[in-house]
């Protein structure tokens, strides 16, 4: 793999850290970005995370390799509306949503048949916003799922798992449909769950936040806008992960009515020995 | 404040992690730790954190000045009847149970009179259990609440809360009840939440957890005996906490139904700069 050219749409943390991480590895790769902020495209350029930067998103896409979606979802469908006819020959496009079987519907109707599309979500990022917390090394130790169809090209499928293994990333595949399945249950409620816990905490609650709280929430600090859109792409995965949920704690409120002491210590335990499975790290 | 000699019943995560504080602060004085198993006891001398280990509870906290129940709540009754009668006249006694109302009244009904019990709840620890994970700095810049009564001794009182001030925390006032009222929102459900939020996932989810499923749950791995004290002990208070998360889910599912994309945003928006004004870090 060797992109003389890549496109970064939307230079965010993701898009800011995918431009460092690539000046790294193939430092001769030209790295357009194209954000609709000229003030977001200087400082990209000045962190080096990008060689140019354009609000101009057809000429931003034009020569390039590969294009890489980095804006909230919900500006998929006109991203790549706008980029459809400015595309090269044989470019791959691809993205780091976080809900795939929308947005690779949209891709695979709207992109002409002259170029490739791979759905990929890189499993890494924080609740921090914008570029100036973009660093090179994000994805490294993450997980990143591609989610191909039966009209995928394998050769670009080959092409972009190679290029988030070369951002350090470990890279499995899923279809689209289960793709949203799973990150529904691990994702996209813990998200709603943390906003939630912030939502009902009492004014007198803040003195007394200890680092157990602070890490269950950290997560609902993050982007609005960007969650918004994940929320409503998965809303029906997300409706019967919630159910599923709502489910769990009527179990929990029974046991404690029924002064069921000995059913909570083993749901606690079973969660307990889960979760410790589960490390402190992905992968 | 200068204790001549003060016992820790229970020498684990937060009792070893007093004993090595108090080794810093006050290397002269002596420190006696209560458990029931000699092998524990053993590892807390090698480590420092205690000069003596008893199995023998009255034998432990005899001649001290200050004696801290660190073993779970559901333990206390039981321990606060077998030291009643060997405490030392003028004897002060706290804790560091999770939960306070019940904690009060049970030492305020067993204790002599001749001795002095204040309730704290230093809001530090981790979902690590064991004394083999204690350190001396613990405790610092963290919070630890006081929960004194109108039979509270004053001068008891202050000694409590300048002995956690010594271990590097700050400390607020509450009463017993308001504490049991506001952890419930802002400590017991975030755990039982994580527990909830592990005990639902699918076994596919488990190589795609990412970091923020990772924090959001870490505390779930919390011991399962500890917390099931905790949370049936503050069933009441939980109970109301979980029907106030059920209610705030369904306004989100109702959103959701009626694909109320605004509203959304507007409220993952809220909770987001709620969240960012707490901050990463206790105080």
């Amino acid at each position: 793999m060797a992109f003389g050219q890549i496109s970064i749409l939307g230079v965010g943390l993701l898009g800011g850290s995918i431009g460092l991480a690539m000046r790294k590895i193939q430092p001769d790769c030209r790295i357009i970005g194209y954000g609709h902020r000229q003030e977001t495209l200087d400082r990209a350029m000045q962190m080096g995370a990008i060689d140019q930067g354009l609000t101009n998103v057809a000429a931003a896409v034009a020569g390039s390799n590969l294009v890489i979606l980095c804006t909230p979802v919900g500006t998929f469908e006109n991203l790549l509306k706008e980029i459809a006819s400015a595309l090269a020959e044989g470019c791959i496009v691809t993205d780091v949503g976080s809900t795939k079987r929308s947005v690779v519907e949209l891709a695979e109707k709207i992109l002409p048949p002259n170029v490739h599309f791979v759905g990929s979500h890189p499993m890494a990022g924080s609740e921090k916003r914008g570029v100036e917390f973009a660093q090179a090394d994000l994805f490294r130790n993450a997980i990143c799922i591609l989610t191909p169809t039966a009209r995928t090209d394998s050769e670009a499928l080959k092409e972009v798992g190679t290029f988030w293994l070369s951002l350090g990333m470990g890279i499995c595949r899923l279809t689209a449909e289960n793709h949203d399945h799973i990150l529904a249950d691990v994702s996209h409620l813990p998200h709603l769950l943390a906003a939630a816990l912030v939502a009902i905490q009492p004014a007198e609650s803040s003195l007394l936040r200890g680092k157990g709280f602070l890490d269950a929430t950290r997560i609902a600090a993050g982007d609005a806008v960007l969650w918004r859109d994940i929320l409503m792409d998965n809303s029906k995965n997300l409706q019967h992960s919630i159910s599923r949920l709502q489910q769990e704690l009527q179990k929990i409120v029974s046991m404690l009515q029924n002064g069921d002491s000995e059913g909570i210590r083993q749901w606690l335990a079973d969660a307990a020995a889960r979760r410790e499975q589960l490390g402190a790290e992905p992968l």
